[in-house]
C-alpha cells in the first residue's frame, strides 16, 4: 500500500512512471511496448480495429463516488465493449492521464490496477500523462478481428432475431441509488469496493461481456453494437443503419426489469415516490453505460443457439412508411430521452 | 466562415460533427471509417506503430496566444513525429477534444483545420467528444513500418554518425518572444497566422519533417527519437538506450545557434538582458518542441548522403568509464535541465 499522504506533485514523471507501468498488462503480441517514441503491435489480420473515449471529472464521474480503480476499470471497458462489438477481440491500448499535482499516487495506482483488471486480452502499450486541474482519461483500445469481417450496425435483415448480452439498466438503477441517497459509494472496502451494492457497482465500474462480441461474430451474427446510450437510443442507431425495423419484446425485457425492481424500491423508498416498477422499465428500456452488446442473429441461427451471454429480445422486420424505428410489441414506445454532453 | 458568436452549447453532438467531420482529412487504407463503434484500418505489414499524446489547456497551451488551428496542428505534428521517429508512415489517427461549453465554434471547426493541414497521408478514422472547464486534446497516430524493421532509440553504434532533421531551438526562441513580449501571438492573420513571426510559429504551431523518418529507415538508420524535450535530453535518452557516448559538434550545431540569433537579440532587447547569443546556444542544446528527428547512421552511409533533411551534428563512440552520455566536442556540457510537468 502506498503512503496515502503521497501525491503526484511529490514524484517526477519518471518517479511515478515506475510505480504504475509495473501494474499494467503485459503479454503477447507485442513487438515493442512502453519506452521508445511509439509502440509497435502484431496485427496478423492485415488490419486493425480502433476505439477512442474520454472520461471527464466532474463530467463522466466524481471522485467522491469513484474510486481510482473504478475510473480505470470504467475507462478500459467502455472502449473493450466497442472494440468487442465490431466482432474483434482487443488486443492493446494506449492510455493518457491528465492529473491535478495534489492527486494522491495511491489514486493513480488504484486507477492502473482498474485498468489491468479490466484489460486482458489487451495489452497497455503506450501513454502520456500530465498535470490538468481535474482528472481526465484518454484510452484508445485495438482490435483484432481474426480473419472475420467486421460487424458493422448495418447489417441486420428482416427475419433475424434481435438479441442482448449484458445487464440493462443496472447502471441507471446505480447513479438513482446514488443520487437519491438510498445507497452510497463506499459501501464496500475501499479502493476495489467488491462488497458494494450490484447496481451502485454496474454504474461505478462497469462490466462488459467483450468475450461475447468475437464469439456474435463467428456465429453469424449481421450487425451488433455496444449499448451505452441506452436500449432504444441504440437501438435505433441499429435500425436506422440496417434500414430496418426493430421489434422489442416486452415480455422478453419483463426479466430485466424485474432484476430492478429491488433497486426501484429502494430509490421509491429514499425519495418518497410511489413509482417504482415504472422505474425499473424506463432504467431498462434508456438507461445508458451497461455496455452490453445488441446483435442480430439470422434465425436459423437463433434455432441452433446463440453464442454464451445473448437472449433474444426482439426480432428485425421490413420498415413500415414511418421509416427505420424501434417498437415495443409491434407499438411506437413512448417518448425517451437519449443524452447529449452539451443538453444535458 | 462561422458565426463567430455561435458556442458549442448551441448545438448537439450531432450538429457540431457535422461541422467537423467534412474537415477531417480522409483517404484510402481505412475499411470502415468514422459512424461505427470502431474504426477498422488495413495494416498490410502485419503490424502497427502505435503513440498517443495529450495537450492540456493551460499546461500545454493559452486560448489567449494558440488558436484552434495551431493547437489542432499541433496535436498532430507531435504524434506523427513520434509514429516518424520509429521509422514509418503515418496512417490513421483518432482523435478525442474535450472543450468548455462556451467555447465558440469557430474555434473547434478551426482545430480540425489545423489537425487536417498536419495529418496526410494520415487520417482521422474516429474520436470522442465531451464537455470539460478546459480545453483538452488527445490524439493516438497509427503507423505503417512497409515490411521494415522499427528504429528504435537503442540501435547506435560506435562509429555511427549523428544526424538531426528539422528545426532546433525554434520553439523556445518562439516561447521566450512571447513571454518577454518582443513578440505578439496574433502578428498574424487570425486563425491560421500565416504572417506571424517563424519562431513564434514553431512555438504555437510546430512542424516536423514527418517524411525523413521512413527515408532514415530506408537508407539505413540505427537508431532514432523524436526531440521533444531538447537536444542534449533527447540525445541523453538514445545514449543511455544504445549504450553508446554521443559527441556534438559545437561546430556544427553554429548554424542552428546563428538562425536563432535575432530571435535572441530581440529578447534581450525586450528585457534588457545583453546575454543574447548565449540565450541563442541554450535555445539550440535545451529548448524542446521542436519534434525534429535525432538519428544515428552507419558512416558508409553519411559518405553516400543522408537522406533529404539530414544533417550530421556529431558522432556515436564508445562510452567510457562514467558510462554512456552526450558530449559536447569531447567534453561534458554544463548543466542543462530537463522539463518535468510536475515540477516545471
Amino acid at each position: 500500500m502506498t503512503d496515502p499522504t503521497l501525491r503526484v506533485r511529490d514524484l517526477d514523471e519518471t518517479e511515478l512512471l515506475a510505480r504504475i507501468v509495473p501494474l499494467l498488462p503485459s503479454g503477447e503480441g507485442i513487438d515493442v511496448g512502453p519506452g521508445d517514441d511509439a509502440a509497435v503491435v502484431r496485427a496478423a489480420d492485415g488490419r486493425f480495429v480502433v476505439t477512442t473515449d474520454v472520461l471527464v471529472e466532474r463530467r463522466h464521474f466524481r471522485r467522491e463516488w469513484s474510486t481510482g480503480y473504478d475510473v480505470g476499470h470504467r475507462a478500459a471497458v467502455q472502449n473493450l465493449a466497442d472494440v468487442a462489438a465490431m466482432g474483434a477481440r482487443p488486443t492493446s491500448m494506449v492510455v493518457s492521464l491528465v492529473m491535478p499535482d495534489d492527486l494522491p499516487v495511491q489514486w493513480v495506482t488504484d486507477f492502473a490496477r482498474g485498468l489491468a483488471d479490466a484489460a486482458p486480452p489487451a495489452v497497455v502499450v503506450g501513454g502520456d500523462l500530465s498535470g490538468g486541474d481535474v482528472v481526465m482519461v484518454s484510452v484508445t483500445v485495438h482490435g483484432d478481428l481474426e480473419g472475420r469481417a467486421p460487424v458493422l450496425r448495418s447489417g441486420a435483415r428482416p427475419g433475424d432475431v434481435l438479441a442482448h448480452a449484458g445487464t440493462l439498466g443496472a447502471s441507471a438503477a446505480g447513479l438513482d441509488l446514488l443520487t437519491s441517497g438510498a445507497a452510497s459509494p463506499d459501501d464496500g472496502a475501499p479502493g476495489v469496493s467488491n462488497a458494494r451494492s450490484p447496481f451502485v457497482a454496474a454504474f461505478l465500474r462497469p462490466d462488459s461481456p467483450v468475450a461475447a462480441g468475437p464469439a456474435a461474430a463467428r456465429a453469424g451474427a449481421t450487425a451488433m453494437l455496444d449499448v451505452s446510450d441506452g436500449l432504444l437510443r441504440d437501438a435505433g442507431r441499429l435500425a436506422l443503419a440496417s434500414g430496418t425495423d426493430l421489434d422489442l419484446s416486452e415480455g422478453a425485457l419483463m426479466l430485466d426489469v424485474t432484476a430492478l425492481v429491488p433497486a426501484a424500491v429502494e430509490v421509491a423508498m429514499a425519495t418518497d415516490d410511489p413509482d417504482g416498477a415504472g422505474r425499473a422499465r424506463t432504467w431498462v428500456l434508456s438507461g445508458g453505460e451497461d455496455h452490453g452488446l445488441l446483435a442480430t442473429f439470422p434465425a436459423e441461427v437463433a434455432d441452433r443457439g446463440l453464442p454464451d451471454g445473448f437472449r433474444v429480445i426482439g426480432d428485425v422486420r421490413t420498415p413500415g412508411a414511418a421509416g427505420p424505428r424501434v417498437l415495443l410489441d409491434g407499438e411506437e414506445p413512448e417518448a425517451a430521452t437519449g443524452w447529449d454532453h452539451f443538453r444535458p
